[in-house]
């Protein structure tokens, strides 16, 4: 440590906002060097370098073979797929010399798809499974806490190439298990959530989520059956249908001034012989959708009055579909719709496509708009007075919903996403028209897989989710060193006997890191809790009684071993 | 084999040049992505890795500490050094989406520099070697030769960073000795040139220089000893001055019509009664340096007439000014120039400043202008008519020109620049206000060094240096495979026994490279030799018979060893 280029930091840094950014500044793990842009100083690269070498046996360990890509990329292929244009403002864009366009690749999906179709053309070259780690480029809105949402990071990005599903399907399993076995070993504790909804396509898609609170996505779990989604993905539990004969028939009302569901509750309360909660009122949100020629259609979505239209749930269910609310001029133009007052008739008998929340089952009975200013209908029965066109999760998800498994309540819980596997299928294939030729002797169009890991976030994250007050712990398959030997002693013995002992501990293949700086012994023992090598030697005081003292960074037990055998039993600990 | 991402081509690819390009594409090592932008496929990432850790190795062996700076960089440091200028088209320059302005690095002083300032402030923190092994980016004008000289390419830099100039020279002196080992290593042949002059500073400056015909960089040395430099720090052999008693008197003669030192040569011969060459003859040629404020001075350069002024060594020599040839409304403004017959004399009555070249001693005779139209001056002694200013090194360096050192005649070579190691002292300390506090307790301002491997480069140079006709060929330290088995044989028990041997041989620590593809066995051999994997195992015909070939890939020795124990034998070999 007397030569390591290191600086540790008393005080938080004024912009730090996450424990986990705090604490790789001031452990002196990572500078800023702008937004979203961080330098990895030796301690931050010795962790990095080995979670990148976790990823790598396991994804060798799964056949996938490493090639690299520039980052730096012609426009061309990304000009093919539309994502040139698709990223918007997240993409990196720059010009050569020739004024050619580039763009620093956010994800390399078109490259790999051209390169396997440059170099294969038969079935028996596959499946394929082709990854590398690399450093990406997003030019996020808001570059936020650290490394955690850097504008460069670097990131595997796998991709498995396979003449048919079930091949496909096997690729996903494998990165399934590869990815569950990486986590495990950096000690990331991580749930695995549906990233698509049932209706789409089943476990095409899956997240790996970080469990902490400080992430910006949302999650939904049940705690007794272990299903997890990501809210977009949540699939509603469909209540069973109810028996439609003898209910009342529908009956209108004037109720004036109720154009909210608040004021209806109110009215109906007031009105009604009975108690009606939001629940009870089906809400009809107007969009309009926009068709592949250019020309907005018209949608109704149907939910319960007591729920919102959840904007992700409602992107990720018209995907990739736009859509937008309608406005004035788009109520001036339809005047069936009466705002306020919209029910599912008007708009069925328009011709308007009507979806509805899942909960809107046959023999469910309704309070709606009744398709006049200042009337609503009262006891509409789904499946006798409507038939909707069918069903879209787009209402929002509470707390306490019914798990779609059946197995229990929903409980929400926020995480960081740290990796996502992706049944691709032949977007990328068609869009370059990969055909290599089939058993059969017919061409075949590849399908593809694709699976990503945030490798420098993972960084940050295993700060995030095992730091404590004293600062970094490091899982040992991550640490910067094995061994954080403290001399706390000034005689010349000790410290010579420290020297010594780390000089044993470095022959067995272990990595030291010695502390011999000429400072106090509470600087060091405050870095060594700061920089959080899961192991901490300390040749003090009991120097002099033949022990040394042996620290256990995570469970902060101590406790003295004699300096005779003390590399072996200190091994002992760390293997 | 069977598995491996990997496509030999039979034949060059249309745009490679040169033969390292070429094999490299051929043997599917790389695949191009753009103009100077290639990916790695996987043989060839193995290369450019194994490259990158012998020279971490050698940067950790002499205390390198190894961090890693982003590739994406703001405007302002390079603002603050006039590098954002001063690089001009090849720096790829960028936009954020907030329209700030960002770099892609082509090299890190600045971030070194200013994350030095950032940490350290004392001299017991020095020395301190800092380095890192990362993707860098120049917008080649005419990126060739496949990696040779990409736009993207993967460099080693590092920074010394010490308190005097004693350490400087340390720090050099280490980064000398681990460069020779680096090299050595890699199996490179290559030359140490001096890449400034010696008046500029001794070997304050070195380039490691690959040998090779299609080098771009030209340089001389003498075969007698050792020496070695780049054309634009060679210096020349100055000769004794003469005795300047006893020689003619300078005589101005009509020349009409001699404005070139050919016609100046013809006329001497048919007019004077001796044999007269261009070396006897002084020619002058007129710039113009701007001076700090922008205005423009004057300077006359005058070298022996069979020699032209080499712009490489001028611009060298005149580093960092900026200049240019005088044009027709230079001449005009100063009428005592007389185009074509230019002397020293009007030079030196008008304030010009005269820089010679070191063959211009005191007491040698010149036939040069004598500033009219259509005279020019006969023996013109340096150092009784006319005292030049100074010396410069601008003169073209030739073939048979003799070794500054004296040791014999100097022969010129190309070489490949593979690294650069330089003493930079204080510009950027100076730049930043890098100062620390001295031992004294005032402060000192850092001295730096900078240091530079194209470790990418190497991985073509090598296969340029060490291929054949027949393909690739890899040093050991470097190969993707330690040895290739070459299954030869269609009988299941030779297969099995290749199969066995390939194990053990991997069990061994070996990397081993099995060729399990159904082809025959002569695309087998060819393709063996394409990828140059040193050596190779076959397991063919000999197979009945208890025997294995073992070829070595660079000598083409072939011999037969016994199946019971090969493992072992092999291993012999490859240790």
């Amino acid at each position: 440590m007397s030569e390591l280029f290191l600086r540790t930091l008393r005080d938080d840094p004024a912009d730090a906002e996450v424990p986990s950014h705090k604490l790789l500044i001031r452990a002196g793990y990572v500078r800023p060097v702008g937004p979203g842009l961080y330098s990895w100083l030796p301690l931050g690269l010795r962790v990095l370098r080995k979670i990148e070498n976790v990823v790598r046996e396991e994804m060798t360990g799964i056949g996938g073979q490493e090639i690299l890509f520039p980052a730096l990329l012609p426009r061309a292929p990304y000009e093919a797929t539309n994502r040139w244009t698709e990223y918007g403002d997240n993409l990196f864009r720059l010009q050569d010399r020739r004024r050619n366009d580039y763009l620093l690749g956010p994800t390399h999906e078109e490259l790999f798809t051209l390169t396997v179709k440059g170099e294969y053309s038969s079935y028996k070259d596959f499946p394929l499974l082709l990854f590398q780690i690399q450093t990406k480029y997003r030019d996020e809105a808001r570059p936020r806490a650290g490394i955690l949402r850097g504008r460069e990071f670097v990131m595997k990005d796998s991709y498995s190439f396979d003449v048919d599903d079930d091949g496909l399907r096997a690729a996903y399993a494998k990165h399934r298990d590869a990815y569950q076995r990486i986590f495990d070993r950096l000690g990331v504790r991580y749930v695995i959530v549906s990233a698509v909804s049932g209706a789409m396509g089943g476990s095409a898609s899956e997240e790996f989520l970080a469990e902490s609170d400080i992430g910006e996505d949302t999650f939904v779990r049940c705690l007794e059956s272990g299903y997890a989604a990501n809210v977009e993905a949540v699939t509603t539990a469909v209540p069973d249908p109810l028996p439609i004969e003898g209910q009342p028939e529908a009956k209108v009302y004037d109720t004036p001034g109720t154009p909210t569901i608040a004021t209806l509750v109110d009215w109906a309360n007031a009105t009604l012989d009975r108690t009606v909660t939001a629940a009870d009122t089906l809400k009809n949100v107007m969009l309009k959708t926009r068709l592949p020629g250019g020309d907005w259609e018209l949608l109704g979505i149907g939910v319960p009055g007591d729920r919102e239209v959840d904007d992700k749930r409602l992107e990720a269910a018209l995907e990739p579909a736009e859509y937008a609310l309608l406005d004035d001029a788009d109520f001036a133009r339809h005047p069936f719709l009466a705002k306020g007052y919209i029910g599912p008739k008007a708009l069925l008998a328009n011709g308007v496509r009507y979806l509805v929340d899942p909960r809107v089952v046959d023999g469910t009975a309704w309070i709606t708009g009744a398709d006049e200013p200042g009337k609503h209908v009262v006891g509409l029965v789904a499946g006798r007075d409507f038939v909707a066109d069918g069903t879209i999760e787009a209402a929002q998800v509470r707390d306490g919903d019914p798990s779609p498994d059946g197995a229990g309540p929903l409980v929400s819980a926020r995480g960081i996403e740290i990796g996502h596997i992706f049944q691709l299928g032949r977007k990328y294939t068609d869009a370059f028209e990969v055909d290599v030729l089939g058993e059969n002797g017919k061409p075949v169009r590849l399908t593809m897989g694709s699976y990503g890991i945030g490798v420098s976030r993972l960084a940050a994250v295993i700060a995030e989710q095992q730091h404590d007050e004293l600062g970094l712990r490091w899982p040992a398959s991550v640490a910067p060193f094995d061994v954080h030997v403290v001399i706390a002693n000034k005689d010349a013995a000790a410290r010579s006997g420290a020297e010594e002992l780390a000089a044993t501990l470095d022959r067995d293949g272990f990595e030291v890191l010695l502390d011999d700086r000429t400072a106090s012994p509470g600087v060091k023992f405050k870095d060594a809790e700061l920089l959080g090598v899961p192991w901490v030697v300390v040749v003090g005081r009991g120097w002099a009684d033949g022990v040394v003292e042996l620290r256990n960074r995570f469970t902060g037990d101590k406790r003295e071993i004699p300096v005779d055998g003390a590399a072996a039993e200190i091994a002992t600990n760390l293997r």
